[in-house]
């Protein structure tokens, strides 16, 4: 009912605000006898954290991942596994500001409405520090995945009105876009400087493709993978549209023109981005999702406090100029979550 | 873990192939007390129904509610709803050419390779036929919602190249479109109808607004109101992707022109489309779908036989030129559902 | 969270009334390919269906199973699995004396308080009818778990004061008591008969014994193969206790006389209930509940009406003097259902 | 799937080991705005751990409660509520007799049949620690249900053969049975300390009543407020059984002894105990719970290693001659559990 748990037969629950304790996640219905060391995890929240260029927030926080349950003699048991990131002694007095006025595009109006309650401290829940479990989860499922041959990878597409114009896998993880064409990367970069230096933010696509993925997967008629995939994308702070294969493209084309024909080796084309009726089948996965830009910018914007007065704020501090490059990991891992659950009810279904 | 189940304080569970006995939906979680005639169901269930214009297929179905439990004396009762909708006789010959050839852009193949077995049928499971369940659900949430003074209207943006211009609700329901802009309803007709004498088939863009829902229904972080929006709506048949507010165009500007802004009487605009963080702002909610054009044409199209031959098809038959007037009412349902579940959710939280 | 549906890799919704138009089952998750015909279910159902003998009532229902949906060419497609059996035409005014009364031992009074409106008509939703359902997807689960060489017999173990003292699975459907002991069955049959002439009425110990479950079901910590059973059980009609293996015998012994201690061939005794830490040991599963005598009695009883005015009650018609022998397939049902989930869910686990 | 999460409206999901890092629970759901700190959870953690008297084990375990996310300023938020307890710094090494041989009574045999692999320090996920997480769960739903006016006691009605005579709820946290009859309680701990001696332990009878529980919590059919109950407790190490009100004695009575009349004052009589049709009666829920005796013992006992040979062990160290009284706050922690989540669920069923 309240909404902390993902997933079914892969399950895990988040807790966690960005200045509280600690930040963390139960993974539920982990696979024992996997091999798993808290470098595993560690591998993929170094690519979520702050400060690891200009272009994002230069925040240092620590993210260090410990698991505390469900792992024995480096291999997974099968019981529930706990990773927790403690969070550094932040002062909070550096929120006071934010603490009575709501930040245009940040989440502070919709909290003390939904609980009558707000941790302001830094966003609390709603701040992007919570998708750390959702990563250390997603760490322990890949693991997985690529024992069965499935590759997830996700870049930045285009941002500040740059398209990539080639796709380069290596390239993704060696620019701070994490784009996937290194000269788009490059002018991106350049264009979010100067953002930055307008005291002012951008967003971006981030596009997702999977391969390997075995044709079945996915519980019609509402648990669709496509349906599931987009619930787990739309769920990532900030995104605000998902679409597959053709996606909104499909809207101005003909049915002559999308159906996906087959012949003997498979499929033509692939319009509908690797899933039909809501099942894969076995084409790549490939969709899209649209990142806005970042809330935290540090101009004065009209807002009203706690008391329904109007003000002015300014968010100050250290933000992220694009959050493109740090979504991007959490895009992967909320995939490899949704495939490995679909994986394992596949199996229950046909058990 | 199979997929036939949506909701949790408000939930449907769906049954039914098109060619099958019947198709329908058991609703657990209605609010005892509320008055419910099988009136206020057939009245949706005639939006939803072929046969109502020439771009949409001319099959008859018969497409009776029969409501089997949980109505005592014109009243829900709290235990389970069932409605039923009887399967009319149909010639399951007339779908032998299909039996062995999988449909380009059909579930055909997928459904195969997902079960092992497959009703061919008339699609069977993978039939539109099943979201009549979906609309009788939400035509009882729907009973609910007006009650507290929600309204969810949902109308063709776009299509065949053509996108409305104006906003007229009362213009919706007098188009065989269900366009919100009769001009360019009239248009769209036009189009649609040279396409389908092409033997071809388009789809489109719909938009739904909500109007009415108080800040605060959404439960973070998983099941955030866009979150289960998304899922909702990608798991009708056809849709290939959704955006909220400003949607992908938010991928292209900078914060300060994508925050909301706020003074003493709310948002001074809603690039958010009423979400944000997941949580209702108490502002319209607003999201646009891509509607992929009909799979089924009657050109000749190159697939595979079910041994991997290839094979040539034509789906002959009657099929909807543009599917989206008979989604609007089933983007209407499914947005009811997923703002019912969460009002109960929501009342749950702070009980 | 509206409680009609169990299990969650094999998930079932029942619905209906007793006096409305149809009870049924919607079954999400069955294994495709398995074949599957109506009379597999409806032998089940006669198990269950009054009239069977002079100790339970002799009303006559029909309880003919429909498969509605998720059967194609005799086999189940893994798609939604409905079942619906038709409430005959039944005359409500029978009820017009309970209309307003609470009947002792009834839930009349309960569903009114929980729901704020309740259907008289013969219980309504609490009707015994409503376990037509659980037997009809039962009997699915049957099927598949008598492929895997897994048997379930329950049989009545006590009534009316007599007890078993034989154990004789061959006796147990010769006999209107479905007892395990043919001679004590003889005796608790005519100590019925008397309590009937007394317009009294009597319940029992039910036990089931369940063979070929390998070790390993069950899901710690909550899902425990014991504590799902025991929901299962009690959430039946008339099911006041549940006890394990020695049960509440055990709370007598020491340690060393209820460890079922090991040697090479396994458990030299059986104390657990085949059941250890809520995982199957792979010895038999064993337990017994308490059925409490029928609450409709023809005997004169003090209650109140809706009004909360003192009235007297007599529950006229057609009662099961023992509904001891009507439970026992519903028994079967539950730990069919129950364990048949179970082994899905270990599949997933190990996926 | 996994079995680690309880509940739906206030749903808990538990984790850790015996000898892993920690152990604890997230709780999500709880209501936010309550008060709440660490000493209210501590309060309940105290009456669980071991070394409160010499019929339980005298080991030290420190048993801290942290609350690391969920409250701020010392009020619960709404968001996902996590307390960890950790693990001191065992010597594993202690546990390596039982490494390779399965103790009788224990789990051992049935999580390495389950998972593959086994945490065998202590028990692992079977030890009775990893109840620590339901208790401070329970300490949550406790602070809520008072505010309601609901009251939950258990206490150790028999064991050692003795039966309390009398009810003193004064009595009950002032004996180390946690009897609720003085007198027995002095019986049974010098019975206790005799079976002790003899390297032996022993079980007991639970009892537990609840008052204060308006009339209609309960979610027929399958979540039925008795069938949750025996769920959970059930799903608590050690328990074998569960009867409500006159539970196995109801099997002996006729109808018209055991129903329960009611007159313009309510019940006449409580043979239901509290639950009738699986919702709440507005009378006092009373319950009994069948607890065996503790598995360890030091005397040796026959079992097999994990090759399967034969092999003779004793269960060395210091054992718990009773758990009863180490039982009552779980027992107690457990019913709170199920009552806060059907109160919120009655709450969504109405909203």
């Amino acid at each position: 009912m309240a909404g902390n748990t993902f997933g079914q037969a892969f399950r895990l629950t988040t807790f966690g605000e960005s200045h509280g304790g600690a930040v963390g996640v139960i993974v539920d219905g982990v696979t024992p006898g996997l091999p798993l060391t808290e470098t595993d995890i560690q591998k993929q929240l170094d690519r979520r954290k702050p400060g690891q260029s200009d272009i994002t927030t230069p925040r240092k926080e620590p993210d260090i991942a410990h698991i505390m349950s469900g792992v024995f003699e480096g291999k997974t048991t099968g019981t529930p596994l706990m990773v927790i990131l403690y969070n550094s002694d932040a002062d909070p007095s550096a929120y006071d500001d934010i603490k009575d006025k709501f930040r245009p595009g940040h989440a502070d109006f919709t909290y003390l409405k939904k609980y009558g309650i707000r941790d302001w401290r830094g966003s609390g829940r709603a701040s992007g520090r919570e998708t750390a479990g959702r990563v250390a989860a997603g760490a322990i499922a890949r693991i997985q995945l690529e024992q069965m041959g499935i590759s997830i990878v996700a870049y930045t597409l285009k941002s500040a009105g740059i398209t990539c114009q080639t796709f380069d896998p290596d390239a993704i993880e060696k620019n701070p876009l994490r784009a996937c064409d290194p000269d788009a990367a490059a002018e991106m970069e350049k264009k979010i400087a100067a953002i930055k230096d307008g005291l002012d933010s951008v967003g971006g696509v981030i596009e997702c493709r999977i391969t390997g993925v075995e044709a079945g997967l996915g519980e019609p008629v509402f648990d669709k993978l496509d349906a599931e995939l987009a619930r787990a994308m739309v769920s990532i702070g900030s995104v605000k549209g998902i679409e597959f294969g053709a996606g909104f493209a499909a809207a101005e084309m003909t049915g002559s023109g999308h159906n996906d024909e087959m012949d003997e080796n498979g499929f033509l084309t692939n319009n509908a981005g690797g899933i039909i009726g809501g099942i894969s089948t076995g084409a790549e996965i490939v969709f899209r999702i649209a990142v806005k830009p970042t809330s935290s910018i540090s101009r004065p914007q009209q807002t009203v406090n706690v008391a329904g007065t109007a003000a002015t704020i300014r968010t100050e501090g250290r933000h992220d100029a694009c959050i493109c490059p740090r979504i991007v990991p959490v895009v992967e891992a909320m995939a490899a979550l949704v495939l490995i659950d679909h994986h394992k009810r596949q199996k229950a279904m046909h058990a």
